[in-house]
């Protein structure tokens, strides 16, 4: 059991609680049972796991699993687990992961590969522009799966997509949604464009609210910063730009709520619920 | 200018940084330009107001709005501003305010009082139950402002009302949404069902989403706790069980994102506005 805190693989772990460390070793922290679950159930490869004595005896089957699928697993002391999570209270369990490639920002990430890679045509999909708070994205790219969003693009000056508390609000959806950093999200909009996507913009004064245009279509959903919206470069690209109504004059809602809202009228569109159709009960 | 933060006044209300201080004291926290702003613009009453000279010189109107409206201002050292804020970074001002009556829990908050009180019949209004994480509190008040409803109650167990970050979250919105603490949830819903409102709860095996029930006549909506939900008694009241529909083996949504979608299904529904009726551009 590893018990010291200087031991060089608990000093190398801690290094991916930061932005810096996880881009230099290419890797990223996954904290707690729930994630490691969620990581096995989809057989995401892991590189090291780290887990308490207790943990490991109350999770026989989860700690097999994860060892068959990583490079080295520890037994580790409680203490040297407090270290290693960024949590206050961990529940026992941390691993690595290698990130995926596409959380590299290179240019392009295109349409069409993005295609190609997730073996899926894009009908629905998001496009966020300087997210902050970890949050919210984490928020945002569980319910963008829910909704059944084929993928989603972040802006390169967003929060980190591997932010260890983006991961935790994900509620272990991030590695069931496809996840891509772009460099040029402009770019990227023009190229959905170019293929007959439309492009949908949230703007507080738009003619129209977001439930009096047809989401049928193939769309990109654009979401902006919290607290400046979007660029204005990427309004101007929108061809669809939309108004969700707000009472008592409230200025804005959470981007998270503003995503979830779009999103699941356009699901309801697509399922073709109309008004009192099986108003039954 | 205060400067030490042994001063009886900073040893107070630091005090209300907790649970405990703000019941005693009966008094909550406001903290920052934002919620000093919509504090003012509902002439809500402030009991101190402390800022740091920086503050005060570059929000001369806030600051005498502030000052006619307290009974206690004064000029702080950024060191003092620092120890009274919750937040690592302040923004120069924090004051402090009398807890409304209604958050006190008292039985009964029936209905009708709480009609009386807002001066207006309810037509659309949420009750949370458990709700823990105050992030998730200030989001559902912030939406639920933005959607119109009339009204929100929040089990006694429920993470405070006035939880420095519930009203961070709301971003303003705590104070233009009409909000009481009930100690008795089940007898509240019963009252509403009484009078003839009927009582929508989300149900992951309900038989009908909530885009096909009628949100036109007058609702009341219940939400539970982030893991467990609602309980089993709420289940039993409530005539109108609703599920969300998940794509990709999504277990849940976030409740406040559950919470908007409802919310503005409930508007759409109300507005009128029917599928296709406005494609026009």
């Amino acid at each position: 059991m590893l018990t010291s805190t200087q031991n060089p693989l608990i000093k190398e772990i801690k290094k991916l609680h930061t932005a810096k460390g996880r881009r230099q070793q290419q890797l990223f922290l996954l904290e707690g049972t729930h994630l490691l679950t969620e990581a096995s159930a989809v057989n995401y490869p892991l590189v090291t796991v780290c887990c308490t004595p207790e943990w490991q005896q109350n999770h026989p089957q989860l700690w097999q699993a994860a060892v068959s699928r990583c490079q080295r697993a520890e037994v580790v002391s409680p203490a040297v687990l407090n270290v290693l999570a960024t949590t206050v209270q961990p529940d026992g369990v941390i691993a690595t992961a290698r990130r995926p490639a596409m959380l590299t920002p290179a240019y392009p990430h295109d349409v069409q590969s993005f295609s190609a890679t997730w073996e899926q045509p894009l009908s629905l999909a998001l496009a966020l522009q300087t997210v902050q708070d970890p949050g919210n994205l984490g928020t945002i790219i569980r319910t963008a799966a829910a909704a059944g969003v084929d993928g989603l693009w972040l802006s390169e000056d967003s929060v980190d997509l591997d932010h260890p508390k983006v991961l935790r609000s994900t509620a272990g959806q991030w590695f069931r949604l496809p996840l891509a950093v772009s460099s040029d999200l402009s770019e990227l909009v023009c190229q959905f464009k170019t293929q007959g996507i439309q492009v949908v913009a949230t703007l507080p004064d738009a003619a129209l609210s977001y439930w009096e245009i047809d989401l049928k279509a193939p769309t990109l959903i654009l979401l902006g910063n919290e607290a400046a919206g979007l660029s204005a470069d990427l309004v101007t690209l929108a061809d669809r730009p939309v108004k969700i109504p707000l009472f008592r004059e409230v200025e804005s809602l959470n981007v998270a709520i503003a995503a979830a809202l779009i999103l699941y009228e356009a699901q309801r569109q697509r399922l073709g619920i109309r008004d009192n159709k099986l108003f039954q009960s």
